[in-house]
């Protein structure tokens, strides 16, 4: 019977992974749909934004030298020859001596270089009277202020917030490029119920599918094959074909290791690593079957952790997107790791200060359910110590 | 013409909105389609997790006693009875002198009160050699050993995570009771086109409406109303009548300043505060028109703030939920701003450090899309300065 003859160093194995990044495939999303979706190339401003010099406030348009003799107690006096709203073109040119009642958003009249917030005036009847000096420009919202024609806009590889969907939306934008990662899953066990069945003792339900589509999900890429197999090996090789042909990678759950059993090992003949040094999960594989075969953990937080420190940096690689937030925070308590491995402690943030979770299991749901996030010791260390700096990353949430 | 008479404090205005939270509603949505939303009351586990005594590892169960004996060079020899693979029990009973071979996942089989992992035992034929001492329970995860029958494993208010997702399936649920919090947005101005038409010279494209829509899905609320009203104060009434009934409480954009077009103003004669110490964002009123209303400023910038700083910190009220994330870092830069008005400064993070984003304009998109989150300065300083300690909000992402 096979062992692990010796553990793969963690930062070795991630290179590797890194190395079969698949290019990513793209899609025409309508702007509404595309919350969190990964853009495909660099977006460029159509056309200047705003699209014409604005009012800031409410107030009267005026040239701005016609201020200057404005003096305490001595307002310069100017004759009102229009009113416009936001929405509204005045047809009217000020020049020196006229103004136009104006609302914030709206265009700037011909003539005008500055406006005179409403404060500042009194107006008796076709008469406003101005008693503030302003320099020219002022309360302006320039055309093209935010985004002149041709500027870049968003980045290739940023996912789309509320806010970049205002910018897109008043850009005139309709849809966007998306970039389109295709995934498999396929969930080995003959212990795996779909459904809890009276009866069925010795079972116990599929909790991987549903964990691995979320996190898919939330990791912006589209579910393209999923499959809840038997440990049957023809069975098993049927999935990774089929998942392959519409997949741009896979993910096995469950057969991992070297038992018997443990068909997914003895079939993935090409693994271009097998056996980890990170607790829990350990016996991650990785192969190339047509495309990247990541074999996971049956173990939920097994597959939970090594879908974070492989899974998630080969998907932030092929979007070239930033999908985990990671700051330095102290550790406000002390633990042990071993020497060699490193482990993937789950921790909570309190009080800006990082506290592992600490549960007898570590093989539990509860242990990640209850965690914010996760710190991953050195290999070379026999444990963090209260008060150290460490880097917390953020699950997806 | 009115103007602000004075600003409420911010921290004033805040306490005022938190007094008119309203009660969300609630909803039973599959299990599946569950991801991000809020859990309207505790969940208890209705069994056992796991559901029976499993092997942690491949390798032999035995009564551990038998492994006692063992020492250097001098096996301890146990009859094979029986071999179960993970989905089986054994009909059999494992006595002293006796051990079945076991796979990871598979119910313990009577009488064996430990797993001897595969590594340290040699099978021949019908015998199976031991090498390793091994207490009571090793490489068992015991019944219940993540959840017993009754614990509490989510508490009201928590988000549904892909690993809570995993909890739940494991424990059989197929459904959840989720809260759910309607909201109506009204968009107002007479210079808003929902699409770019050529010639409409002096409007611009509603952006508000996408941004407003996209907070409101990372909030996990539902947009039960959405209208896009002119300046004409009998649609903006009808608009909000309409939109109350249907919602539990509604964002108004635009005309909430004190101009002569400031409908919105106008109309809510049930102001709870109006004007507030913010900047952007001064004009943001709160009203009680059956439901609590929000009048919000047209400028999306100022709209987005309005929303980060009092719908957000309501909403979380309502659902019990805290949905964004705050640390302490230290600020890598210094900044000016006014006393007596505290400012949503928009900045990134690097290297652990939070830097403000200077642009020109604040009232620019690009100020937000640009920017990681946001700090809040204090309103009775004059800025911040490099190396201050300062509490980050992060944006959704």
């Amino acid at each position: 019977m096979r062992k692990f003859k010796s553990l793969v160093p963690y930062d070795e194995a991630l290179e590797k992974v890194l190395e079969y990044v698949p290019p990513p495939g793209t899609k025409t999303i309508l702007l509404e749909d595309a919350m969190d979706v990964v853009i495909a190339g660099d977006i460029y401003a159509p056309v200047d934004s705003p699209p014409f010099d604005r009012s800031a406030m409410d107030g009267y348009a005026v040239v701005a030298e016609d201020t200057y003799l404005v003096a305490e107690d001595s307002p310069v006096t100017l004759t009102l020859i229009d009113s416009i709203n936001a929405g509204e073109v005045s047809r009217h040119k000020v020049s020196s001596g006229t103004t136009i009642n104006i609302m914030t958003g709206a265009k700037m009249p011909d003539g005008a270089s500055a406006v005179v917030m409403q404060e500042f005036a009194a107006r008796h009847e076709d008469l406003v009277d101005i008693c503030k000096k302003v320099a020219p420009n002022t309360h302006i919202s320039n055309r093209g202020e935010d985004y002149c024609k041709d500027d870049l806009v968003l980045k290739e590889g940023a996912t789309i917030t509320p806010q970049a969907m205002a910018l897109l939306k008043s850009l005139g934008f309709r849809n966007i490029e998306a970039k389109v990662l295709r995934v498999g899953i396929i969930v080995t066990g003959d212990e795996l119920l779909q459904e809890h069945r009276e009866g069925d003792l010795g079972k116990i339900i599929d909790s991987n599918s549903i964990m691995l589509k979320g996190l898919l999900q939330k990791a912006r890429c589209t579910i393209s094959y999923h499959a809840l197999v038997p440990d049957k090996s023809d069975e098993i090789s049927k999935a990774v074909s089929d998942a392959s042909i519409v997949s741009d990678f896979v993910l096995i759950t469950g057969g991992s290791s070297f038992g018997e059993k443990d068909l997914v090992s003895g079939m993935l003949c090409n693994y271009i690593f097998h056996g980890v040094g990170i607790k829990p999960g350990k016996p991650i594989g990785f192969a190339m079957m047509g495309v990247p075969v990541f074999s996971l953990s049956g173990y939920p937080v097994a597959a939970f952790t090594q879908f974070y420190l492989f899974v998630i940096p080969f998907i932030e690689k092929a979007f070239g997107s930033k999908l985990l937030t990671t700051v330095t925070l102290p550790f406000g308590d002390a633990i042990a790791s071993s020497l060699g491995r490193r482990e993937f402690v789950r921790c909570i943030v309190r009080e800006n200060s990082v506290l592992p979770v600490r549960l007898s299991g570590s093989s539990m749901l509860s242990s990640v359910t209850k965690a914010d996030g996760f710190v991953l010791t050195d290999s070379f260390s026999e444990g963090i110590n209260s008060g150290d700096d460490v880097a917390f990353t953020y699950f997806f949430r």
